[in-house]
């Protein structure tokens, strides 16, 4: 289908759905949505949000069934065009702040109460799929249309958020938060542009993003419904993840030093071969990972061996270590852990490990107050629901820097992302949208 | 020192060395060479043995203190060069065989026989050192003018082989065995040049390689004196190693596929890491190859993981498998065992392996009888011996389709070798010559 048909459904739909709102069956008449009890029967257009998702799969779809949106792309802008459109359609106010990120916003009752945000992102990584992302968006816009279509004015004002850039290191939330550095305007995104001229490229203005930051404390909260992304959800057949807070995330560069020889003449008893060490590194990390009960993850993903040819034994090899848990002081413990194993590998190996720090993200907690929101959303809409981490990096990290957020995950099939196969239900992102309509409400409250 | 210096100093040792064997002291006279108890006696010039090899490092040197002398290079053909000044010094007919072998010939007692072949090469790897194969070379040489300045002409024709491109893949005994083809020239050596302009550029004929082609049963023997490359010798503090044979060497290419997944949100316990199950697989290969005694080896050398990045679980490593023993059959239930291995790490980690074959040298073993008169060299001269095989491959396998060989190790200090810090000590070396030297005695006799 080709992208003015999606529309023109799209608009049909908006259409049915406003009759349906007066049609005499319906449960919620006008009157009633100020009150708790009345907001409680409302609930989402299913059949819209998902023609959305459709139809924003257009943009840079690929031949496997995916998408390649990278931020700044020609394919992103015309998803934000997009965006912009279905935003103006559920009554937002648009606008794209200094670094690109597009805002729906929508005034509340109440003049001084701080803005109240929800949101996702667009943007996808090389060959990714169609819900990353995407979920949430359409999910916030479709909230927001909802709302305004049952003539419901919250107390705060509603801010929808589409954060550019997301997938290239969180960088229209990093933005908001105060924490984009010049230094990192220079780096070069997957565009092939710079983020500084990407920022320009989406209508930006990166001269001044001073402008973009938000002070601690100036927000209500930020919400974001998104896939999960693991399969945890959808192997245990829950509705709807609970996120805890999106774990800390440690990198470091390991060189294990032996000694590279003749692979024909030196005797196995003789060697002092790096690849073997890593090897036995590679297991121990697993090992030690695995070695308590809980959610932290181990990974090596990436390795090189010197000189790295079938007949010589490899004298260098340097490996990526990764570390992810919610609880900084786990991840210092399975270092440490794993450092004592390497200790022990090199002794008995007469090689040599060196670990460099590369990258360190500290855990963001989501706010208990909004966990319980979210858990008394899903059991209103007769949800099952699981408590759990967001394994993933999220514009929620950032956000938490600001003032409370919380994280709604619906299923991915099998666990699948990042990839053309990543799929979620329609009855799934219906929930969740359901979920996040029913938390803003919430929160909202008093 | 300047090369020019070098052959000067040489020319001073051979005068020196005519002048000691007329000296009064000299326990051997002319009249008693012909006979088994009167050579017994003879012995190689050792100062000038080492002062060739001195002065053969020069061709190529490096800063690091040893050689880049690649075949087909201007310091591979400077150092043919001189090889073949100090080859008419020794007395021999000198001649280039189409291939680019350099012979030096010298006619036996009796018309009809075999000639008796012995030699090495000194072509280099890249920064290699200068021991492996200038040891056999200078050493040869030393042993035909020795035989020259003494008078004893040999029942056989002797033919001093100086094989070109060794490092390269035996080119040059290839061509000598018949097993040189015509894809074979089309390849680019490390010079740069294909093997073909290689072989025009030393002085060879690539179009008349039939020619140099030798016929089964054709030569008495061929005979190699090596530095080990392997540490046992030194280790073992042993002076001579007789070589029981060439090993056999085989190469898999192995593909190990897993799923490529999220590292933060895929839980330990759904995962299919691809570069967990290879570094089972490196541990399990080692395992196997030491779990019985023997000389075998086992090696991944090159392995490489994809996508290799440190935050994605990696879905597909391919790696190098070598294995290496004097025994084809033993190579054979090696492997069987790794393949075994393999199948059950594939099923607990739910992976899957798959082996392609990419290379496979037979094993050559080396002559019983000639092993026997290295022995028996050895003992003439006081020195201590052990049998071991070859781990690397030389020129000798080649010969060993054509008639018997054998091959006389000298050790190599700490087992270091393609590499700057080869050493071989100039004690060592004389005692190798020595040995060569009663070997191509011992095997001439009837």
């Amino acid at each position: 289908m080709k992208r003015r048909d999606f529309l023109a459904n799209a608009s049909a739909a908006v259409g049915a759905v406003a009759v349906s709102a007066m049609a005499p069956g319906a449960a919620i008449v006008r009157g009633d949505v100020h009150s708790s009890a009345g907001q409680s029967a409302i609930r989402v257009n299913a059949k819209r949000l998902n023609s959305h998702l459709t139809a924003l799969s257009e943009f840079g779809k690929n031949a496997q069934g995916g998408v390649s949106r990278v931020a700044y792309s020609d394919a992103d802008v015309a998803a934000r065009r997009y965006v912009m459109e279905l935003m103006r359609a559920a009554s937002l106010d648009v606008s794209v702040d200094a670094a690109g990120n597009v805002i729906g916003r929508r005034a509340g009752r109440l003049p001084q109460a701080s803005p109240l945000l929800f949101g996702s992102h667009t943007d996808s990584v090389p060959e990714g799929g169609n819900y990353d992302g995407p979920v949430g968006s359409m999910g916030a816009i479709e909230v927001a249309q909802t709302l305004a279509e049952r003539g419901v004015v919250t107390r705060h004002p509603l801010e929808v958020v589409i954060f550019q850039n997301e997938e290239g290191g969180l960088v229209g939330s990093r933005a908001m938060a105060g924490e984009l550095e010049d230094a990192d305007l220079a780096l070069v995104s997957r565009s092939g542009k710079t983020i500084r001229d990407g920022i320009r490229f989406i209508g930006g203005e990166p001269s001044r993003l001073a402008s973009v930051k938000r002070a601690r404390g100036s927000i209500a909260a930020y919400l974001e419904l998104h896939i999960e992304q693991g399969g945890t959800l959808d192997r245990d057949r829950i509705d709807i993840g609970i996120v805890e807070g999106i774990v800390g995330i440690d990198w470091w560069g390991v060189t294990i030093e032996g000694v590279a020889n003749h692979a024909g003449t030196t005797p196995m008893d003789q060697r002092h071969d790096a690849l073997l060490a890593a090897a036995k590194f590679i297991e121990a990390v697993n090992r030690v990972v695995t070695s308590v009960p809980g959610r932290q993850v181990g990974t090596v993903g990436r390795i090189q061996a010197q000189p790295g040819a079938p007949n010589v034994i490899p004298g260098v090899v340097v490996l990526s270590l990764e570390l992810r848990d919610l609880d900084a002081a786990k991840i210092a413990t399975f270092y440490a852990a794993i450092q004592r194993e390497a200790t022990a590998i090199a002794t008995a190996s007469g090689t040599t490990f060196s670990f460099k720090p590369t990258n360190a993200n500290a855990p963001a907690p989501t706010d208990p107050r909004i966990r319980q929101h979210i858990g008394g959303a899903a059991r209103l809409l007769g949800l099952t629901t699981a408590s759990l981490p967001s394994g993933a990096g999220h514009d929620a990290q950032d956000m938490a820097r600001l003032g409370p957020v919380g994280m709604i995950f619906v299923p991915s099939v099998a666990g699948i992302s990042h990839a053309p196969k990543e799929l979620s239900r329609p009855k799934d992102i219906e929930n969740g949208a359901n979920v996040l309509l029913h938390t803003v409400l919430a929160v909202d409250r008093p």
